[in-house]
């Protein structure tokens, strides 16, 4: 079966609530109750600086479930699995407030990538199904991918 | 039996690792081996202005896991538990980065409340034990609590 929505197999976008405070808002990230939950493994954030990239990195068994309440990234993700139906698919996110405050989960066995595209650091929230194992996850540095994804086209967009 | 040690019995607080990386740094928050993890209810974030103060705030079941990755905070916990060893302490934590990166858990029964102290606005996150129920915790405004703190104490200190 070919997939030919340009959605990748694995992957889920949701939108999460912003609940206005003018002491500062309250933030959705994630549930137990979450159609995706399964177990929590840990919760750690990763800061992005302006303009850095921090590509790929591939799970073996961890899934990911990524939101981004400081700054803006764009993440990307692409999947090089054989038996995909969406192999081949690159699937492109703009994370972060006001506009596109979601959470990603990202499937086992998947490549992604990030770049923070706001003027001040990006802070991205991961809580994952497995605590950190350095031996089930692979990285991958840009120029040895055989995807060379064109990260340039992502500049910032000069709001903090 | 009285607690001098100016404690509260069942606030936990937990030195956290910073991984520097000169794209940004990784910062642990909280895995399902830590000694005080239970279970997973739900994780969200408290954005906190420059000065402003949230406060108070108590739980009947649920038990909190604080960290704070952005901004700096004094976070407050006073202990008004009719049959609690520590009760009458009052215990203040300056928590954020780079000199006290830390979790703080907070059981049920504790009333607390933070205010950040840094120059940009505070992120605050919440680890907590089961999802999010109104019907479960209370809020007390500053002005009815019976322990009128003094939070001008804790001024802004002047950094990002």
């Amino acid at each position: 079966m070919v997939n030919l929505s340009n959605k990748i197999d694995g992957v889920i976008l949701t939108e999460l609530k912003q609940i206005y405070d003018e002491r500062g808002a309250v933030l959705h990230m994630f549930r137990n109750d979450a159609p995706e939950f399964t177990t929590f493994g840990e919760c750690y954030f990763s800061e992005v600086q302006p303009g850095a990239i921090k590509a790929w990195k591939r799970h073996r068994i961890q899934t990911q479930n990524l939101a981004v309440p400081i700054g803006r990234i764009c993440l990307v993700i692409t999947d090089t699995r054989r038996d995909s139906s969406s192999k081949g698919v690159i699937q492109t996110f703009i994370m972060g407030r006001p506009n596109n405050y979601n959470r990603v989960s990202i499937a086992p066995g998947l490549w992604y990538g990030f770049k923070c595209i706001s003027d001040r650091p990006a802070l991205i929230a991961n809580c994952a199904d497995m605590p950190h194992q350095p031996s089930e996850s692979e990285v991958c540095e840009d120029e040895d991918f055989d995807i060379s994804y064109e990260w340039a086209q992502h500049t910032t967009d000069g709001l903090p």
